[in-house]
């Protein structure tokens, strides 16, 4: 009798971030910056959307495989809000695209990350998203982002 | 006779930038953060660089088309001590790839920006790289860079 031994290498290839998906950076006003990167940087902004449950107002620019996600918050109590008040206005946080958001999150959890969310939700775009919490991430906010499977 | 007119529309094309050259993230300690890139995220530290003049030691990470730089200061009156000590540690600055640091920073210039650099200069990694000033730049420190033409 042969036994067949499978060894996943895969698994291990697909748990590293293939991008940076994008870069969310807390603003005071869209208004005031969406000028800034189109007219000082080239950008294209291509999008503006609300995202209530967040407090935010968000501007979405491409540029190469990575998005600039501006967020203007909409109620001084919301986590933008706050953060604009105590740090002023800058990058906010990192997202990584991931393959697999759950993944990412169980092997970080089993590390002894501290984690925001313990399962994926549904961000901007229609996105799978989780956060870690910047306490476990060296100081960044870091989002995990996939495109949810066919 | 015939007038031959050429409009230079390419240069408009340029002047966007072509995706982000790396993410510059303040850290207090190489040796503490390290581990979190490479064993949490699953990305390889391929080079670690010392920038005698910056007072920091650096440690890089690929990602898609972006590098992490891990920042590290050896002097606690360098530019990064002294953002450690005010803001803790997390992200310093955005880096854009350009096709022409000099042209992006007339550009800027002219359109009022205040900027750290009036000319390029040589940084990490042998790029031509020149900064804006946050003041600027909606609170986000913001590098042009460039590959040297050869």
């Amino acid at each position: 009798m042969i036994k067949l031994v499978v060894t996943f290498a895969g698994k291990f290839k697909a748990m590293k971030p293939t991008h940076i998906e994008h870069i969310g950076i807390a603003v005071k006003s869209l208004q005031e910056s969406i000028p800034y990167y189109e007219d000082i940087l080239g950008l294209k902004c291509y999008a503006i959307e609300e995202v209530a449950d967040q407090k935010v107002k968000t501007a979405f620019f491409m540029v190469g495989q990575t998005k600039i996600e501006l967020l203007e918050s909409t109620d001084p109590e919301g986590p933008i809000g706050k953060f604009v008040e105590k740090k002023g206005p800058g990058v906010h946080h990192i997202a990584f695209a991931v393959e697999d958001v759950q993944q990412m999150l169980d092997h970080a959890a089993e590390k002894g990350v501290q984690l925001i969310d313990k399962t994926p939700r549904k961000g901007a775009e229609g996105l799978e998203i989780a956060f870690l919490h910047p306490k476990s991430t060296q100081g960044v906010l870091t989002e995990f982002c996939q495109h949810p499977k066919e």
